[in-house]
């Protein structure tokens, strides 16, 4: 490559995103890139030509280390949706006058569904206009509903996380065995699909009874047979605790969350704010079982808890990030890199780059093969599938007693 | 020591509550005695002789290695008040009966306020009616709120798990800096004693800004003055993150959780079961500011996160279990070890027996100047307090991917 380049983070963070950074860093440099840029808070910082230069803290090995241990978006996020080509060139425009100022040739962009469709517009509009700059996707989101690809980096260790916390909050709740049960309903992010719930099966091993149920949004959610689930459960076991989506949705199409609150609040993708799905059922089933019950939700934790992540999850979004540079570099454009697995036992993956429009706001949900005929638990197809995703990890580097995080200038 | 003595573990567990087993465990090995058991469920399960002989899992070390390892109460804990003396001899004389069945010269209780009680309880009784069996407390709790030790085996590890988590969740919210920030309001467990949610203040650092205000419940919290203080951060920040104890009360006594749902659970000592109180404060600060908030529980994770352990607090919680056998060999009863403090810097702590009358039900909360003159902060009397009981980890046995933990035979 004879240009620079740009990498922005977009979305919501994972535990892994910045080592797909450092794995854009490491590739180019090796490649002998003049200058690597961060985009300040994605594409919506790039527009006001906010940058900075990755070998201010990356050039140092050590900095990279740092970084792979840092969650959240060390570059910052966004949530900005390109408009449309038609009626909006100007905002394109935009993006290839600072691409030019800057000499940077190829943008590489972290992130999920709707991040794939800012990479799509800007490289079909380069294609449009005979640009010479070229655009490419790299996976992120603990979400893991990106189509095509095996899996998706921030998957495994938002699932790492949600397993190890369950089984220290089943510890928790079975530690009171003498009385009548405690019934604790565990909320897990996943707005449509139940890949992160699906994470609440592994917890489940010769050291743990496992969770009681799971509830997944891709199965329509029938409050009665809930609370006669609940009610046997209490009966007959000593410690209940069942894992339900944030997603889940009742017959007639409104989410359980919004039984409990009708003014839900939307964000700037149209996608509404969940929260207080375990607190309503927590409280409904409370009331009709006359067992004491507790709401437990995970929220941002599941996707910032750098400290426990995955090593496997970690090296993929590495991964990811070094092997996009290398697509660019062959002439490629308008991709998204992807993960294939190659085997189970031992697990290996590898990659390739993948048309953007087949993958830009697709969303996959968990196959049907995988849920339980009762529709309230995961079979070992799941299993199988998973736990290669959460194995391995890195040790934090404390410092007074805390994980230390990577910090950009202000 | 000639007879055998038991251990239980009663109240909320902890996440180092099992080091202290281990620690009695340990000492009486070392000091001949044949059988160390036990209670199963702390001592309502005595009352039914549901005890297990501790030989079966910790005779081979690794099994003290993996119980260091293992989060909440390997024994089963209770919530079980013993009934008032007189009129009652009967569960007391039951106490005496089991102890003398199974040759049981020593009992050991791991736990707070309440379970102080319980050894205060039966080592009066003893003294009353000329019994030979000895009674010793050994501290645990969260809430750091007993008097007279500088701090409880429990304390460090869940102000570990609190800062660290704050650090990702702060790291979380400030990924989002261009638009108007999120208030991030979480709340921390604490219902009398603010000593968990002043751990909010270690997040701050070299790498972290920190939390913006820190309510605690040693004083009154004032709704209104909260509200301006949401507002004002949201005009002049670009990223907000607050934290409040489930305990802060208004000015006429009413816990702010009471504010949203007034018919609040009542534990079997009386305790109201506290939740709700960032999602009613979140809620509000919505309404009253247009800012988007969220609200964040840590709930049931700050006692249960072993996986994040306090390496100080996992060996003091083991000293403090192995230093009340050897008090008991001396022949002391109705005494709790304590922690003293000899040194800051190095940090060093010694132990030493302390009349269990001056302990139990007594509840000691943050001191005053320690808390910043605006109400809402901690100072650097705290930090120099606290900083040294979260220093050091002990890296969980990971097997398929998650902390493995010991587990008792049904």
């Amino acid at each position: 490559m004879k240009g620079n380049i740009v990498v922005g983070q977009s979305g919501g963070p994972t535990a892994v995103i910045n080592s797909s950074v450092a794995g854009v860093y490491a590739a180019a440099k090796k490649l002998g890139v003049k200058k690597v840029y961060g985009m300040v808070h994605g594409i919506q910082g790039f527009l006001q030509d906010n940058l900075c230069d990755l070998d201010e803290y990356l050039a140092d090995e050590t900095g990279i280390e740092l970084l792979k241990r840092t969650p959240s978006a060390f570059l910052g996020s966004c949530r900005f949706k390109m408009p449309k080509i038609e009626g909006h060139e100007e905002v394109y425009e935009k993006v290839f006058e600072i691409m030019e100022k800057h000499d940077i040739e190829c943008l590489f962009y972290a992130g999920g569904n709707d991040s794939m469709d800012t990479v799509k517009m800007l490289s079909d509009y380069a294609a449009a206009h005979n640009k010479p700059q070229r655009f490419m996707g790299v996976p992120k989101t603990i979400d893991n509903d990106l189509p095509i690809t095996d899996h998706c980096p921030g998957y495994g260790s938002a699932a790492k996380y949600i397993a190890a916390s369950l089984k220290e909050v089943i510890r928790d709740n079975e530690s009171f065995g003498v009385e009548k049960p405690t019934v604790c309903i565990v909320e897990i992010m996943g707005r449509n699909a139940g890949w992160l719930t699906a994470a609440a099966a592994l917890a489940k091993g010769e050291d743990c009874s496992g969770v009681d149920a799971i509830y997944l949004p891709e199965k329509t959610f029938d409050v009665d047979a809930f609370m006669q689930k609940v009610k046997h459960l209490g009966e007959t076991k000593s410690s209940v605790v069942i894992a339900v989506s944030e997603g889940i949705k009742i017959a007639d199409g409104r989410y359980v969350c919004e039984l409990a609150n009708e003014n839900v609040a939307v964000d700037a993708f149209g996608h509404k704010q969940m929260s207080g799905t375990a607190a309503y059922l927590a409280a409904e089933a409370a009331k009709l079982t006359g067992l004491k019950t507790r709401a437990i939700e995970f929220s941002t934790l599941q996707r910032a808890a750098t400290h426990l992540a995955s090593l496997t999850d970690i090296n993929e979004a590495f991964q990811v990030g070094h092997d996009a540079v290398l697509a660019a570099e062959e002439g490629k454009t308008g991709m998204m890199i992807t993960l294939n697995r190659n085997g189970d036992d031992p697990y290996q993956c590898g990659t390739s780059a993948y048309d953007i429009h087949a993958i830009a706001n697709v969303e996959r949900a968990v196959p049907d093969e995988w849920i339980t005929e009762d529709g309230c638990g995961l079979n070992e197809g799941y299993e199988k599938y998973a736990r290669p995703l959460i194995m391995g990890e890195l040790q934090p580097l404390f410092v007074n007693g805390l994980p230390r995080h990577l910090v950009r200038k202000k």
